[in-house]
């Protein structure tokens, strides 16, 4: 089959690899029916060393079971499944609770033998945990949206339930890419009044305002810090979602949290140290929160809202490509030409 | 009257100075019954550049009222009252939040025209706002625990409740001072059944254990880490209470979180930037919040414990000393002789 791989900063290739097949009894092999390129594939298309045998890439994808190992009874062959960008048992006491991404026998794709969505198909270990039906057929245009749901969404949604956004919080979304575009859903879903979205691409403020965002900030920095408290009486909101991941970024939501609030931060990191310190985090009570979202705690809240029309969050994609064209999807979403990039094998 | 003031690192004085009178309609004067050191007092004790002035001191005091102003309707002449570690108006919005620290109106003592706790009298402002009258008397033997809600308990409740500690947490308190203690006491009332208090000093960890902690480790750095995890079945405790403030403390409290846990800290940061990255806080979801408390917004819920002689967190006080021994208690707390002085005017 085809499947993507990258080789090192910029260098994005579709090649040839052997079908996925089952190697445990826990797996089920998964046809690839739409996959998509996260903004954090950006982060290796940035700075990867040139890595001569390259490694697969890709983590977002919707498909139709193929195949399943003996001990697989949650999915059988032919459903369609939403596969969350990491794998998971389901069953420890970190999947109890609801953080998935620190499963006991889980993982991520991509490492360790197991494949990515940037494919045709792909091998998902422990599948009774990992992997959600949805009750549509491989066709329906309701597909892009469920896509959303392997992470791109439950990122979002994961930034504003750790921050407690409720219908008694403001909050600040730093970064109008997708996923702080499904910020602005989620916090609009949870009940927030006043939602501010920090960007300056205007079509995805535009497409922010339509999830939910009620003021829109182009300006950046001490500009963008001295608007946002402008629109809240000088005071900054309760929440700040953190969705770009850059120490800018991070600054920013400092300067926009409001005394004894939360920044919430789900773009990955770029950098290791930052100021926590008196003036910055502890003097004011402000709380950090936040990580790699477990999607998969958040698939069966979700879903219902996309499959009864109240919310359609495939509308962040903006540009589909063909399998052999993802390399030009790359590009696409790294020149900002494309705000997400589906990928249809 | 007297009052004791800072001139710098280790110079400690107690002076004669103008006796404190009304200044504003919603001021109190209040004759202090008994006050004390804080570990937070330590940081100028260390670090002070010489000021030839100086500065008043203290920030802890239980007392009689004395006087008050035409405004003040809560609290009369002659009630005993606890006198919280900032003041605040109690009627802006972050005071009716519970976050008086930050109160619109409020400030700190030693301030602004505000004189210290470490003294014979002080000028309350906001009197309505800032002082809870305790139904006992100046001679009560209730009242070195009474005067532990001005700061020192409520600081440790704080950084259980900002963690959310209840009886599904387990609890590593990071730090065997006065507020570690007060964090132990805490957490157990909150319900918390594994409570581990990592301190080396056996006379203030075997008060902790009366307080409540269940295990006690005495190893720092790595291997204190390794301890605490062997404790947890390798997994560190979902609630990390810092009560230092150094660095090596927050890297300790990294290493004894559980994923998807909470590190809350209370002991002052004596550094501005600290890891936060992927490797840190954002890889494992680990939310880091605290800082400090609004003493005031916790005297009603705790103080009912001490009243019917539930908890008895006055035994933190292991030495007392007249105002004019002030400066020897600050040389017995700095050289851990003593681990909190109380100073009897």
């Amino acid at each position: 089959m085809r499947a993507t791989f990258i080789y090192g900063a910029g260098d994005v290739r579709v090649i040839s690899v052997p079908d996925p097949v089952i190697q445990q009894p826990a797996d089920a092999v998964v046809r690839i029916v739409r996959a998509c390129i996260c903004g954090s594939d950006l982060h290796p298309y940035h700075s990867m060393p040139v890595t001569p045998d390259g490694r697969s890439i890709g983590h977002e994808c919707i498909g139709v079971v193929e195949d399943t190992g003996a001990d697989v009874t949650s999915v059988q062959k032919g459903d369609l499944v939403i596969v969350p960008f990491a794998w998971s048992d389901g069953t420890c006491d970190f999947c109890r609770e609801g953080l998935q991404t620190s499963c006991r026998h889980g993982g991520f794709w991509n490492a360790d033998g197991v494949g990515g969505g940037q494919a045709e198909a792909v091998r998902v270990p422990l599948a009774d945990g990992t992997l959600v039906a949805a009750p549509v057929e491989a066709d329906s245009p309701l597909i892009p949206s469920l896509l959303t749901l392997s992470d791109v969404y439950g990122t979002g949604y994961h930034a504003a339930i750790k921050a407690n956004v409720n219908p008694q919080t403001s909050v600040t979304v730093i970064g109008d890419g997708a996923v702080g575009l499904m910020a602005v859903l989620s916090a609009r879903q949870l009940g927030a009044e006043q939602i501010i979205l920090m960007g300056r691409h205007s079509a995805r403020t535009d497409l922010g305002r339509e999830f939910g965002a009620t003021d829109v900030v182009a300006d950046r920095g001490e500009e963008g810090i001295a608007k946002v408290r402008d629109l809240t009486g000088g005071d900054g909101t309760h929440v700040v979602v953190e969705a770009v991941g850059y120490m800018p970024a991070y600054e920013q939501a400092i300067g926009v949290v409001r005394a004894g609030g939360v920044i919430s931060r789900v773009g990955v990191p770029q950098y290791e140290n930052a100021p926590v310190g008196f003036g910055s985090l502890f003097g004011r009570n402000i709380t950090l929160t936040g990580g790699p979202a477990p999607a998969r705690a958040y698939i069966e809240t979700l879903m219902p809202g996309i499959l009864t029309g109240q919310v359609d969050p495939g509308r962040v994609f903006d540009r589909e490509v063909t399998l052999d064209q993802t390399p030009e999807g790359y590009q696409d979403m790294d020149a900002r030409r494309a705000l997400k990039v589906l990928i249809r094998p």
